[in-house]
């Protein structure tokens, strides 16, 4: 086991070497749909050509979502390895208000700069930037495709929804455009985090897990057992209070959440650094019924696989909630007070956590208070459509049945053109990530269709 | 003769007082695209449900576009014809920043307030408004149909572009959406405005109009000729100098133009009071090889009849150039600044015009000059596609032959559901126009196209 695993770590460095590219900067007006703001700022994104056909061979686009793109360009190993085939560029983009694709530079999340923040504004960079591939032609030269995972998966189909003209057909990993107000239950979501930890790390897992929260609250109550805690959990800070204890709740609940998003067959450093099928390897710890200290001491392990498995980091920073890891997507919470609206919530009896409501008022209120907007919790479903996709065409969304945000995806075939695909054992986007010999059959099939599907648009566009 | 046109003037003030509508407001944020701006105001749209059917009747939506909205209202008799059979609900929404739409109030068009007017803008507030006619709901229950002509053509073939999960199909009469850098020639508009001149006045009357513009020229030069245009024209102001000279070859230019677009076989109010088929009437005019003072008197009665058909105007005010007429059409230069950039070019070889060419750096500075903008002439192309346009579907292009803006017109399928109907002797969105005994039977044929595809796009939304 620890050789497959070294022999992994080793394997993926090497790929992730081979990832070369040139990083670039592309202006693009702060506003495309007014003038009333007239500033520009520039924009990152990431080019290799080193197999591409400049006559006419097709352009790889990664519409980049949440983070710094070269995350993205390092875990996005389909792409790399699709495009010697293709003769494809490859292009990454960075999201606006992302990575160093900042508008007001440091001050960019600041309030009074951050209103320019949101998907349509980005996809308009992306279209004036594919245009700018194209130079400028009135009649493309070059088929573009359309890539991306999660949020990057949504633009990616939205990229083709909203600019066809410009985007020949997209591959949507684990898109999630159903996840908005009135289309899917609000419960979807934690129910497949606590099935992945179900099916992988078995039910005494979930059950141990469900059980632990009012357990760790109880526990801290005792000050003696809160500075067990503190050192036996190695938590950066001590648990002083009953808030410090929800902080430390809060931020296991989105570890469970990240585990089983990057729940892959092999180690990977995408948003933590982690092994090989993580949920079961923290499951491993969850085993039996557990209670009292045993309970406590188990729940610590998993704390560590999870915030230490690269053996860096000296305690559990627990106070910063889900902005921990490789991601940096400070902006995202800005975006999720604003568009991007997405109900979830928790009844402890579906799922393995402490039952929570969802409570747009109050979600409304919080967003008021920190940012100073007010969510438009329809915003997504009337400017993209949601689930009345009949209209688009050359889409595939692709799905990993272990992934928490297939709770939001797109499961049944629209049209002739929008298809689905379904990875029974898979987790978030895991048919972008660069193949691995661990990989299921399952996601080599979902990566032959994508094959097949971009084959078939690059023809459409060339006819 | 007469009794004909009375009759005509009769049945057209008849009709026009059958259409009786409700005017509400809707409100709508300053911003679609960005939360920067906090604002809001409210956009007017008129409603008509006398044949509505309630339960599931299909919405017919007019997509106000570069004027107020009733003026629409009042000349697109085609929907109000045609909402009884298919008890459909009426609405026209009018266009942000004209009408009483003003977000600013009566500040609006100050450079310091335009900038939120665009279509993108002006789309989204019709998708927020189609969302609440739907009541909000995730499955809309009623098929909307969007109508347009002109600019607002365009608007109703972008709205179904953009928005195909709120709109079911467009019909979409004499929408220039071609009319953009790099896909029409800059000449196409005037060729089309003289060869309807040629076609219904004769060759001579093109011939003397085409002769005319130096002749003018010419005979202003002199004191007593200038005082005598100014008052057998009956100009408002005197002709003091060359520039004013242009001033009045401009205006004269801009009325050549609206005579062919409303060449209608009726008398009609729509931009201007004009009698039937305008083109033939003041050619009568100008038969014959004119010369000197008889062209001035030609092209004097011709002015006369342009400015002051219904005998209202004391004088002919050539200094406001385009911006005459019912229309109040005072945003769209800016918009034409901004992304409707449409280059227009004279050559006088194909057209009856002074040589002009396009000179868009020259175009620019004049737009950053009035408005501080800088123009994006390949805004339109990258947003919507220009003549890109085979992903979308349920779409009727109509133009009429006669008509300048059908040279940036769709002329040929698109796809399936993407199709185009010629109007051979049609002016400008003629097929809207509320019908009349007068009407070629080409234009009936295309309303009954228009029924067929409303007809399916409405079953298919129903499947």
């Amino acid at each position: 086991m620890w050789r497959e695993l070294t022999l992994l770590i080793f394997l993926s460095v090497l790929v992730k070497s081979e990832y070369k590219f040139e990083t670039k900067y592309f202006k693009v007006p702060l506003d495309h749909f007014g003038y009333q703001n007239k500033d520009s700022f520039q924009i990152k994104y990431l080019v290799n050509d080193d197999h591409w056909d400049h006559d006419s061979g097709p352009i790889f686009f990664y519409t980049g979502n949440e983070g710094q793109i070269e995350l993205f360009a390092q875990h996005t190993g389909f792409m790399w390895e699709t495009a010697p085939e293709f003769n494809a560029k490859i292009v990454f983009a960075e999201h606006r208000y992302y990575g160093t694709s900042m508008p007001f530079g440091n001050k960019s999340l600041d309030n009074d700069h951050i209103g320019y923040l949101t998907s349509e504004q980005a996809l308009a960079d992306y279209a004036d930037l594919v245009d700018y591939l194209q130079g400028g032609a009135v009649i493309p030269k070059y088929p573009v495709i359309a890539f991306g995972g999660s949020y990057g998966g949504m633009l990616s189909a939205y990229f083709r929804m909203k600019y066809p003209h410009l985007v020949t057909g997209a591959i949507a990993a684990s898109a999630p455009v159903h996840m908005f107000q009135g289309m899917t239950n609000c419960d979807s979501y934690y129910k497949i985090v606590t099935s992945s930890f179900s099916i992988d790390g078995g039910n005494q897992c979930t059950d141990n897990i469900r059980k632990s929260w009012s357990a760790i609250r109880e526990f801290a109550k005792n000050e003696t057992n809160a500075e067990w805690l503190h050192k036996n959990w190695k938590l950066c800070d001590p648990l002083k209070n009953t808030n410090n204890v929800q902080e430390l709740l809060d931020f296991m609940q989105s570890m469970y959440e990240t585990l089983a998003m990057v729940n892959y067959p092999f180690p990977s450093e995408f948003l933590v650094p982690l092994p090989a099928y993580p949920v079961r390897v923290v499951c491993q710890y969850l085993n039996g019924t557990l209670n009292g200290t045993k309970l406590m001491e188990a729940i610590g392990e998993v704390l560590n696989t999870f915030t230490n498995y690269d053996k860096k980091n000296k305690c559990v920073d627990y106070k910063k909630g889900s902005d921990y890891g490789n991601l940096d997507a400070s902006g995202w919470d800005y975006q999720a007070c604003t568009e991007m609206v997405m109900p979830m919530c928790t009844t402890g009896d579906h799922d393995m956590f402490e039952p929570r409501t969802w409570n747009l008022t109050q979600y409304a209120a919080d967003c008021q208070k920190r940012y100073g907007v007010v969510p438009r919790p329809d915003a997504a479903r009337i400017i993209y459509g949601g689930d009345r996709l009949r209209a688009a065409s050359n889409i595939v969304f692709s799905n990993g049945l272990k992934d928490p945000w297939a709770g939001g995806g797109v499961f049944n075939t629209v049209n002739e053109s929008v298809e689905v695909i379904l990875i029974i054992d898979g987790a978030h986007h895991l048919d972008l990530m660069p193949s691995n010999p661990a990989d299921p059959s399952t996601v080599r099939i979902a990566r032959d269709f994508h094959k097949q599907r971009i084959r078939r648009w690059i023809r459409q566009f060339r006819k």
